[in-house]
C-alpha cells in the first residue's frame, strides 16, 4: 500500500538535510521503535531531525508525492503507541526544533517550536514571572506532544488543559502546504475551528511546527498540603464535598500507599509519611496569602471532618522534594515493579472518582490482576495500571483484555471518556469506537480523509 | 436544488407538532425573515417551535429524506445573517426549549436547553452563588446562539470565551441522528474534538439541543472604575501597559464620547461624565477585597500616569445603572443614529488595538463614512460600525465595501481575524476566504460535506 522506502528516498532527503540529522534503516536506534510504554515496536526506515517548518514541508511534499507513511515524534513519552511508525516510512523528530521564539508581554503569549520540553517552557516563563499552567506529570514531554494529546496535568482543576492555552498553530498538511491557524488573538469566531481540531489529533491530521501559547502572570504564592486518610474511600469521598464547598483549589491529587511505597523503592527516598492507606495532595495558589490561608483552612477542616488524620504543609525544600519527586515517579515506579504493564487513562465526572477507584479494586480482585492507580481526583482523570507481574503471556492477555473491557464499560456508564490526556494512539482505538459509536467514528474518518486523503500521516492511529 | 416546501410537508410535520407550535407560509411573521442587523431578508416556509431533541431529530430526518433546507434559530440576535433562511425551507426555533435541566454542584456544571437566554442563565446560577463567566453584550441571546458563534463578551480578558465553558453537547446531525459530544468531564483526549468543531460553526454542521456548561464559584466582589482620557489614542495606548504590569483584570472596555452620546440620546439617560473624548471601563473581581484594592490602585495609578484625568468608581446603584445600561445600548444606539449600518467584528492582538482604532478613523475620513466603534480593548475584539446615514444606496454600497476591504486587510496585517465573536454567517464569507486562504476553506468545505453531504443545514453560510 505504501511505497517501500529505499536508498533513493534517503538520498533525496539527504539532498536538503545534512548527514548528522538523517539516519536510515539499520542505523536507527531501537529507541525510536517504541514509546514510553512500549506496547508495540516498529522502526521507521528514515529518521529525520528537522530544524524548520520548511524542512517539514519539503519532506511531507515528497512523502505525499511518493505515498510514504510519515510519523511525527517529539520525546516519545506517550503511552498508547501514537509515536510509533507502524508502517515504517519516515519519522520526523522535532526535538531539535526547540527554540523559544518570542515572549510577547503585551499580548501575554509565548511562541515556541514544537520540540521545546514542557520543563524548559515552564522554567523560561517562570523566571520572567509568567506562568504556563498546564502541568502534566511528564515534564520531559515536548510541547508539540502535549498539544497533540491535549495533555491536562495536575492544575486542570483551576486552570484547564493544554487546549485552553493554545492560541495559534503553524502546521504542515500532508501535502506539504503550510497553514497558520488562530494567532495571538483572544477571541475567534472565523469559520470552523481547525485549531481545536488539530489539538488532540495525535499527529494524524498535520504536523505542528510552531505554537503560540497563552500565558498568565505567575501567581505570587503556592501552598501544598498532604492529608493522610485511613482508607482510599474516605479520602476520595471527600473530594466532591471540597468542590461543593466552592473552595478555590489548583490541584487535588490522590495517592495510595502501595503507589507511594513503589515510588520510595524506585527512588530510594523516603516519603514524609507512610502510616496510612491513602493521601490527598492539595495545592492552592494566588496573589494574596490571606486568601490562600482562608481557603486551605476551610478545606483542611472539611477534610478532617471527613476523616483526614492530619494535614502537613509541603513547605520545606526537603519535604517538597520528597513529595513531588514521588508524585513525579509514580508511573516509572509502577513500571519498575512489574514485568510489563498497560494503562487506562479514563476520565469520569469528578463526582464519580471514588466509585471508579473502588471499581478498579473490585476489577483487580475479580480478574486476578494487580491494578494500582493514581491521578487527578480534582478533575476526574485517573491513571490506572494493569500489571502483568509474573503472569504467563496468554493469561496476561486474556486478563488484561477482560479488565479493560470492564473498566471502560464502567467509565462509559458514568458518563466518562476513554482518555483524559494520554490519547487513543494505536492501543485504545477499539475502546474509542465502543464509546463514541459508529456515527462519530465515521465523522472522524471523514475528517481524516479531508486532511489526509492518502492516509500517509501517522496511519493506523486514533480511528 | 432543494425541494420546494408544500402543504404536504406542513401536514407531515403537523402530524407530530401541535398547531400552536407550527406556522407556515404567509402566517410567518416578517420578524423571522431577518436577524438583528437586517442586512438580508428571506422568510422560511415552515417555522417550528420545537420542544425536544426528539422533535428536532424527526424534523431533520424528514428534511434529509426530502432534501429540504433547515435553519436553526434562537433569539435571532445575530448580526451576520447566520439565522436567516436564505433558501426558505424549515426554520427550527429553539426559544421554547428553555429549561435549565440540572445544576450539578459536585461537578460544577449546569445542563441547559439551547433556548435558555444568557440573562436567564446568569441570573439562575448567580442566585446560587455560581458564575457563568461569558458575558456578551446581548443578554437576550440564547445559549445555543452563544455556542454557535463562540460568543466572547467583556470578561474574556480574565475568563475566556463561551468555548471554554462548554463541556458537553447533545446535537442532531443533518440525517436526524442524535449524538452526544463530551460530557461532564474536565479533560478529554478521546479522538478528534468534534465538540469544539461544532462550537462556532453557526448551525451549519448540526443542531445543538442540549449543552453541559462549566460553572465556577461566584467571585465575592466585583469593582468597576471609569477613567476619562482627553483622547482615544491616550486611552487605548494605556492598555498594553496595563497588561504588561501583570495586573489581574476581568474586563477592559473602551468607549468613545460620540458612542456615549448616542447611547444617552437613545436611552434618554445621562452618563456620569461626558466631558472627555474617551473612556476606559475597568472591572476587577475576586474573593479578597484587599487584593482587588491593590490591583485597582496599581492600575488606576498607571492610567493617571498615561493621561487619565480621573478615576470614578462605578459603585452606587445609580451609577452602575447609568454606565452599564449605556454600555448595553451602544449597538442599539448606533443603529438608531443612522438609516442603515453594517458591522465589522474584527479581533486583533491586544497590542494592536490602539493602531486599529486609529485606522478606523483614518478609513472613515478617507472613504467618507461615519465609523463609530466600541469594544473590548482588553481582548482585542472591536465592534466597528459603518453608518450609511443619508448616503444614496449606490454610494453607500461602494463606500462600505471599500471601507470593509481596508479594515479587514489591516486586521490581517496585524495578525487579526475576521470575527471575534459575531461569526461569519452570510455577510462575511468573502472576508473569511481572503483571510484564511483556499487551503483552509477547502478543508472547511470538506468538513461541512462530512457532516452534511446534501448541504441542507443552514446553506449558504460561513463557507
Amino acid at each position: 500500500m505504501y511505497k517501500k522506502v529505499d536508498q533513493r528516498d534517503v538520498d533525496y532527503i539527504g539532498s536538503f538535510i545534512p548527514k548528522e540529522r538523517l539516519v536510515s534503516f539499520d542505523e536507527i536506534s531501537q529507541d525510536y521503535a517504541h514509546d514510553e510504554l512500549g506496547g508495540i515496536e516498529k522502526k521507521p526506515d528514515i529518521l529525520v531531525y528537522v530544524l524548520s517548518t520548511e524542512e517539514v514541508s519539503k519532506i511531507m511534499k515528497y512523502a505525499y508525492e511518493n505515498n510514504i507513511a510519515v510519523v511525527a515524534r517529539g520525546s516519545g513519552t506517550d503511552l498508547v503507541g501514537a509515536a510509533v511508525a507502524l508502517q515504517g516510512g519516515i519519522m520526523i523528530c522535532t526535538k531539535l526544533m526547540n527554540r523559544i521564539i518570542e515572549l510577547d508581554e503585551a499580548n501575554l503569549t509565548v511562541t515556541v517550536e514544537p520540540g521545546v520540553l514542557l520543563m524548559e517552557l515552564q522554567a523560561y516563563v517562570e523566571e520572567r514571572d509568567y506562568f504556563y499552567p498546564p502541568d502534566p506529570g511528564e515534564k520531559s514531554a515536548t510541547i508539540g506532544g502535549n498539544i497533540s494529546t491535549n495533555a491536562g496535568g495536575m492544575r486542570a482543576v483551576k486552570y484547564g488543559v493544554t487546549r485552553d492555552y493554545v492560541r495559534g498553530l503553524t502546521v504542515v498538511l500532508p501535502d506539504g502546504s503550510i497553514e497558520k491557524l488562530g494567532g495571538k488573538v483572544v477571541k475567534n469566531s472565523s469559520g470552523y475551528d481547525l485549531k481545536d481540531l488539530i489539538i488532540g489529533s495525535e499527529g494524524t491530521l498535520c504536523i505542528i511546527t510552531e505554537a503560540i501559547l497563552k500565558l498568565i502572570p505567575k501567581p505570587l504564592y503556592s501552598v501544598s498540603m498532604l492529608l493522610p486518610f485511613v482508607s482510599m474511600e474516605k479520602a476520595i469521598e471527600t473530594v466532591p464535598d471540597i468542590i461543593k464547598s466552592k473552595a478555590s483549589l489548583t490541584a487535588i491529587e490522590y495517592m495510595s500507599l502501595d503507589t507511594i511505597i513503589s515510588a520510595e523503592q524506585f527512588l530510594g527516598k523516603k516519603f514524609p509519611d507512610t502510616n496510612y492507606e491513602a493521601y490527598i495532595l492539595l495545592t492552592f495558589d494566588g496573589n494574596n496569602m490571606d486568601e490562600i490561608e482562608d481557603e486551605y483552612t476551610k478545606v483542611a477542616s472539611l477534610c478532617i471532618e471527613h476523616g483526614a488524620i492530619d494535614g502537613y504543609f509541603v513547605d520545606t525544600d526537603e519535604r517538597k522534594k520528597s513529595v513531588w519527586s514521588a508524585r513525579g515517579a509514580f508511573l516509572e515506579a509502577i513500571k519498575a515493579s512489574t514485568d510489563l504493564m498497560d494503562e487506562c487513562d479514563v476520565v469520569v465526572p469528578k463526582s464519580k472518582v471514588a466509585d471508579f477507584i473502588k471499581y478498579t479494586h473490585e476489577t483487580g480482585k475479580k480478574v486476578g490482576l494487580r491494578i494500582p492507580s493514581f491521578g487527578h481526583a480534582g478533575d476526574g482523570n485517573l491513571h490506572v495500571y494493569l500489571c502483568r507481574d509474573s503472569l504467563p503471556e496468554k493469561e496476561w492477555e486474556q486478563k488484561s483484555e477482560e479488565a479493560f473491557e470492564l473498566l471502560y464499560e464502567r467509565a462509559r456508564e458514568y458518563g466518562g471518556m476513554v482518555s483524559g490526556e494520554h490519547g487513543i494512539g494505536y492501543a485504545k482505538k477499539l475502546y474509542l469506537k465502543k464509546q463514541v459509536g459508529d456515527n462519530q467514528i465515521k465523522i472522524m474518518q471523514g475528517i481524516k480523509k479531508v486532511f489526509d486523503p492518502n492516509d500517509i500521516l501517522n496511519p493506523g492511529k486514533v480511528i
